[in-house]
């Protein structure tokens, strides 16, 4: 099983409100084309917490379809309760999934410490048939799982790596320079992508990829391959639609940007909103900048 | 359907990590024999968030069997998409709500703003087979949900007010200011409970509820009497104890204090750790103070 | 010396910027006809951290002149070491005046302890030839002073009271829980001045005062008469323009609604920008509603 | 003039509260003799907010006389006005500035906007005798400065560049993309050094020069000749050193470390609080893992 390279946290597409298993599978074809390691479901960007668990699982067994066996297929698979999680992961591990991404507890923020975040993945990973992935991502949870926590969670045979998205740079190299060297550092941010693997991170689930799989799947072996000067380089040229699908417009913004590229985007679900017709506006320029949109 | 008084947002107790149904009602009766004005199932320190709908339900459903009609039975209903909230309310309906206190959507942090709150519980109150009270509670969900949003909200015939737990005066205000006469501000920060009153809320929905019922209907009733000095000395008394079975030890420490006085409590239910003996001895220490251990 | 009621931080009038002494003293004159205790000089609203010592020095003596010794004049002092906030209280009582505010040092946050500030305002009031205020006002400094930290230092014979900008009402009321009756807590938001009142606090540094000095004292009258209703009343009327002339627009706003009602205002100092045309029609609208724009 | 390389922001060592500036010469004199570029006096490490007008001029003038005209001597100069800092920028041309350090005003936050910041940072660099370097520190200023602004600022021909501490890499590498090859871009945050380096940054100003110049521009040399892979190792062995002297003991723990390795330190001015027993230990410890200690 391979955790190296670009994943993409896929978009669940939807058509009236219902996923649209058949555009999913297809799109999943289509990334399974590329260079990409393999792909991520049921991610934020998968629009996962508006997801119901019946929905979860055919989301991950359509997608499974899709795979071949050489990719890797991460399932996300977080709840909030210990309990909750342990059959998350369960019902992802019977849909297919060969590693599951757990995101961290949040509910109770004053009570996310280091032992709890221990005691959780710690219970989780003894539960799972799979490798469990924990991911701390503080722009979604308002909380951080700090460096030490996954020092301590990198020990644990079933836990393989971890996805940070904090975009922390000093906490990304914190945590590859105190876990073993297979355990793998996925970063959640693709502006910080290039700096991250300079310092230690082995790959990357990062929105741009649903979009541009190709032009990351590059910039990531430009990085893997020292050709520093290239890759940053790409890195700038990427970094605008990278926020554009993230930060600034949301799944909203990521939709509509795969739609230009000929995947099945949609509306995201309520209560997000579609994205305005300036968001299209300012993505179809910045995707016409990269030249991307003649190949959609 | 009162909405005016002290409500306690009830702790669920847990057996063997199994809901103990027949020590939930147990606790329901003996709260409800005093001056409370009903009670929420489902909040916040009722753990919520690491129940599973069959046990929300279940839960909803026994709490109802020990509330007497003349008492006032709220559910907690909030989910992350706007489907799911819909279907959580009419589940909480049919368990035997009065009312639902549905808490903001809040993953997608950087996109929760006025209009998304106002659309997504529009839709949510247009469904729901009772009335719905928005809730907003900063600490928890990492969003705040602004006193124009709530103006906007209170003029839908089924919003009939709201909880606002962010313990920020000037928007307790503001909120207060800026809807009906007849809409509903409840809070839920007992710190400021009474200040809250004083301008303008009509209630509380406070942790400190589950332990000391009946000094905080004594503090409600004295300030809703305009005895403002004495208000004031019972609000200095139970604040000590107020801000630690909510802010400073969680769930944990409400579930001992609450064992002290004589409820069922227990532990929480994982990940979240129970009380150390250092909380059992600080809150022990509280209560003395109060004068309330010997009635247990 | 009189600390109880209603205390405007003084706007600083500048003409080609250099501070048009003459102007302030009118101002000052001015206010001190009306209901007010007294005046702050030099506060965050008088742009203090932009004048030197020496302006600092004359604006004080200036508006000393102007201050009837039946009133209160307050000075602002504060520095980031404790070397040269004792000078500058020093200055501060040398240019007259009663009381000295000192807000917290604040430039090393992390370090900005409990401790710290107990031992940096114990050696301030040491050396103060005059009683001492702390300030605490996390807005502007990003570090806010716990109540554990004044309830210390209310022990010290020459700190008489504190000033909380915090509009922290669980603050407010432990700080005036835990001080002694004679030690006053002065607030600086009027947005929650009157709940302020309510629980403990005697008085207001508020920036409203500068514009609407007599419904201010009005607003401190009707609360310190235990006339809720009416004080209610009055603090939801001016709350509009108090967050117009702080939180909203800042110094510009305030320095334009003074002109509006017959103060000299004019420009704040650079870096900060002129009130926009748009700000100032809001703010005209505002004090329109009120009803002083004829009594200007 | 050169502003590539590291440059320690020096400490400003003090005997009875008085700056000694014989021991300052003396340890300038003896960074100078390392491959460090220059230095930066009157930095946040340097504890200029502590400092009055006139020792910082002395403490500039002093250092000059031992900085080699062939190194560069950059004097921090920022204070709250646009006049006053103008005044400051002058005084460090006098004491012999080779470059103004002015960092952001801060105190008015909420007016803290990109058009505050060039017009500002345009009318300093105006009226400078010599170039003027912006500096964004969000950690002390509770500010940040976006890179929108910086991009602007880049225009004018007498800002040759920025000090960013942000530690937001993502921020840094948009400077860096987006200002000319010749703006220099340095950082101010030692453990992100490295990957700084890589998107674009050509220079530290990090408190850990102050005690392992020798290793920091070893680090800088390594990742200038592209050597990544020893660039890494050495990143990752400074880093628990460069975290103890700057976020987690502040200038208490860099004055410890620099008495350590034989440059004179001393006590930081009050308020601040000297290095307890625990964090001298903590330092000792990781100097010695560093094997610097018999160096000195």
């Amino acid at each position: 099983m391979n955790l190296r390279g670009i994943f993409p946290p896929i978009a669940t597409p939807f058509k009236d409100d219902e996923i649209d298993l058949a555009a999913m599978k297809s799109n999943v074809a289509r990334w399974m084309k590329t260079g990409l390691a393999g792909l991520l479901v049921l991610g934020s960007n998968g629009e996962a917490p508006l997801l119901d668990a019946d929905e979860s699982f055919r989301a991950a067994a359509a997608a499974r379809e899709a795979v071949p066996s050489a990719k890797t297929m991460i399932v996300g698979a977080g709840e909030e309760s210990t309990h909750a999680t342990v059959g998350a992961v369960k019902r992802a591990a019977e849909a297919g999934a060969d590693v599951v991404l757990v995101r961290t507890p949040a509910y109770f923020k004053s009570q996310m410490t280091t032992e709890l975040f221990v005691r959780h993945f710690t219970a989780v990973a003894d539960a799972s048939p799979v490798p469990v992935l924990p991911y701390n991502v503080p722009t979604f949870t308002g909380v951080n799982m700090a460096a030490d926590a996954v020092a301590r969670l990198a020990l644990h045979p079933n836990i393989v790596g971890v996805k940070d998205s904090s975009a922390n740079l000093t906490q990304i190299a914190d945590i590859a320079a105190t876990t073993p060297a297979d355990f793998a550092v996925l970063v959640g941010s693709a502006p910080t992508l290039y700096p991250s693997l300079v310092v230690g991170a082995v790959g990357g689930i990062v929105g741009a990829a649903c979009v541009i799989p190709d032009l990351m799947v590059q910039l990531y072996d430009l990085a893997m391959a020292g050709r520093h000067a290239e890759a940053l380089a790409l890195q700038r040229k990427i970094t605008p639609i990278a926020k554009s699908v993230t930060t600034t417009y949301g799944v909203a913004g990521l939709k509509a940007a795969m739609e230009m590229v000929g995947y099945a985007g949609g509306l995201p679900r309520r209560p997000l909103a579609p994205a305005t017709p300036q968001m299209v506006e300012a993505i179809r320029g910045q995707l016409e900048a990269l030249g991307v949109l003649g190949a959609a």
